[in-house]
């Protein structure tokens, strides 16, 4: 990683659009808005934008988003698999275009009616479509359709192996809210939510509720990602891209890696943790604060072991002892997240580490905010990002 | 471009499946067989693959040919857009890796059961699934279903423009049937065509006759890219990457850019072309053979403009000159190509032209080939590549 893409590039402009249950609109429409929001957020003009990255699983193509926007030219296009496990794969993207000199200005982004159009949380049990399905036909049968249900299957075993008490789960759920109801832009907006009101809500599949999943969103997200020297030229302070890095290691299914050695961790994202390490020479410790992706309560858990926040099963009492809340050593997820701000797939999760590294972000923290760390899907191929002030 | 992909990464490795009318496999077991032959024409083990980069349009998921090859930790996995105009753009993917230090050996493919499986000829006419497809209604209640009335548009008005007679397309048809004849990997082997036969074959849409258009076939190709340097230590001669880009400009549709002021020409191809010459260094001056996308004749017509191989209305008088056939100034398609090998979206051409800077290509021209040029399909998102000898 000696030529690697640390400091080449940054997040220059973020934008998006109103998160809701019932959008009214296309996806089309809605990626639209979030890059026009974007690239008005950043002062830059759509014709100077030359590359563009999304999902696989965003309906709308590049070249539709660009006639919408005003965006002409391209020297790259790309888009990345894998839901969630794509979200810093598109900072990735931009990032190498950038710093190879493929590209000056990069936006990149994720819409979709979530709630209204196709709502994810359903899962599957029609086709197989693609390779990767053939795993989940292995698992239909048993009545393993949904996300939550495979995302379960690793959560349980994790909790039983290191004993970890539901209350861990309650606590991710809870804190994440806290921060959702002081922002305008959340779900959680003005909803409390107390221990209570958790442990009443519905049990989807053990040992995960309805409070333990993410949001089901009509929205979008974007973002610009230009070089660092150029970021400085435009209007908002640039969040430096310190590392980023896809992951995908040994055994790696799509939510479903179940015939590891060992399933209570996560080793796509210890893997990742590693690169964004070595690349950007920090440590946790010098994390000042995380956006982890948050499709469910138990990924915090575990991620923060994966990331060295704590040792192998001390997540629990890292959240017990409030580090992950307001004031705390590691505020995570300061917008609500995934689970109570909006599911745009990740994408607004790295727009609030965006937004703490400017230090304007919703709850921005009242200490210095030097690195947030953010992750991708976590149980797919995945990727890590630490953005960094100059 | 100052700090461009200009000779910074190579094709190490060139693999294929038999490519043929009814493969009897999965996509994905002919995606992994393409891959290891890749590998082992190379000679690099799988555990040094790094990076993985298909088409969206590949139903086999980068992880699930992993575990088939044995490749294991990624660095860097993405997807192209918009069929056979992901081609060359799989290559830019993987030489920004190598230029930016993310990957050291990235591996890209495209695998599908052609005309057993999905044949993409037969065009649309179901639902609209993604926004660019929104185009397509437009020209659907008018019977415009397939690829092959939508590029007859194109080449109609074309023809017409520059008053082009058919024989050109014939000549086009049946020199690089003669190429195909000699290449026993290519549907074309050992069964010539001559102009009668292609002006009895059926009209498709005119002015496109069935042998105007590609092959349908089962089948995969995969390439291996490496750093320049790493390529020396390597089994083969490296085809060196001179310069490649993505391209997309203004009124840019999939297929049916049909309200631009001018349809008879490629701009999304000139684009490519200027990119691709200002990176290299090179004019066409110094291309000594081309692997043109192929779909359909009328493609290599009219790109031999865009490349400025001649000038604009002058491509008639090119190839009745003998000029991409055998001897010729530009042999083009030496394997049959598209047309006559067969129909690997465009990554077959890569692979041919790989060869060439080899020096063992099938039907190896009798001069020295020091630079080859490869693009990726006509009349969508595209790109260019320049391949050149150390």
């Amino acid at each position: 990683m000696e030529n690697s893409l640390k400091n080449q590039a940054a997040i220059a402009g973020v934008g998006q659009t109103r998160y809701s249950k019932e959008s009214g609109v296309s996806e089309l429409s809605l990626a639209s808005e979030a890059v026009a929001n974007c690239l008005e957020d950043a002062g830059l003009a759509p014709g100077e934008v030359d590359g563009m990255v999304s999902y696989t699983l965003d309906s709308s193509d590049e070249i539709e988003v660009a006639q919408c926007v005003g965006i002409g030219d391209l020297n790259m296009f790309a888009k990345i698999n894998y839901g969630g496990g794509a979200a810093v794969g598109l900072i990735q993207q931009a990032a190498m275009a950038i710093a190879s000199g493929v590209c000056n200005n990069v936006v990149v982004w994720r819409a979709m009616n979530g709630r209204s159009g196709r709502r994810m949380g359903q899962g599957t049990g029609q086709q197989i479509v693609s390779s990767d399905l053939i795993h989940w036909s292995w698992y239909q049968v048993y009545g393993m359709l949904t996300p939550a249900s495979w995302v379960a299957m690793i959560a349980h075993k994790y909790m039983h192996t290191y004993n970890v008490p539901n209350d861990t789960l309650a606590s991710v759920a809870t804190t994440q809210r806290q921060f959702a109801v002081s922002n305008p832009a959340a779900f959680g907006y003005q909803k409390p939510m107390s221990t209570e009101d958790y442990y009443h809500s519905k049990m989807v599949s053990y040992p995960l509720r309805v409070f333990d999943c993410c949001q089901e969103t009509d929205g979008g997200c974007a973002l610009l990602i230009t070089s660092t020297e150029r970021a400085k030229s435009l209007k908002q302070t640039p969040a430096v891209i310190r590392a980023v890095t896809q992951a995908s290691v040994q055994g790696q299914e799509q939510m479903t890696s179940f015939y590891r050695d060992d399933i209570a961790s996560l080793p796509e994202m210890e893997y990742a943790a590693k690169r964004v390490y070595a690349m950007s020479g920090l440590g946790p410790d010098d994390i000042d604060a995380a956006c982890l992706y948050d499709a469910f309560t138990t990924e915090i858990v575990m991620q923060l072991e994966s990331f060295g926040f704590c040792g192998r099963g001390e997540a629990k009492d890292f959240i017990a002892d409030g580090h992950i809340g307001p004031g705390g050593r590691l505020p995570n997820n300061t917008h609500g997240g995934l689970l109570s701000e909006a599911y745009i797939h990740g994408v607004n999760n790295i727009a609030q580490a965006a937004r703490l590294i400017r230090g304007n972000a919703v709850n921005q923290p009242d200490k210095t905010v030097d690195h947030v760390l953010v992750s991708s899907g976590v149980g797919v191929p995945t990727g890590a990002l630490i953005l960094g002030r100059d």
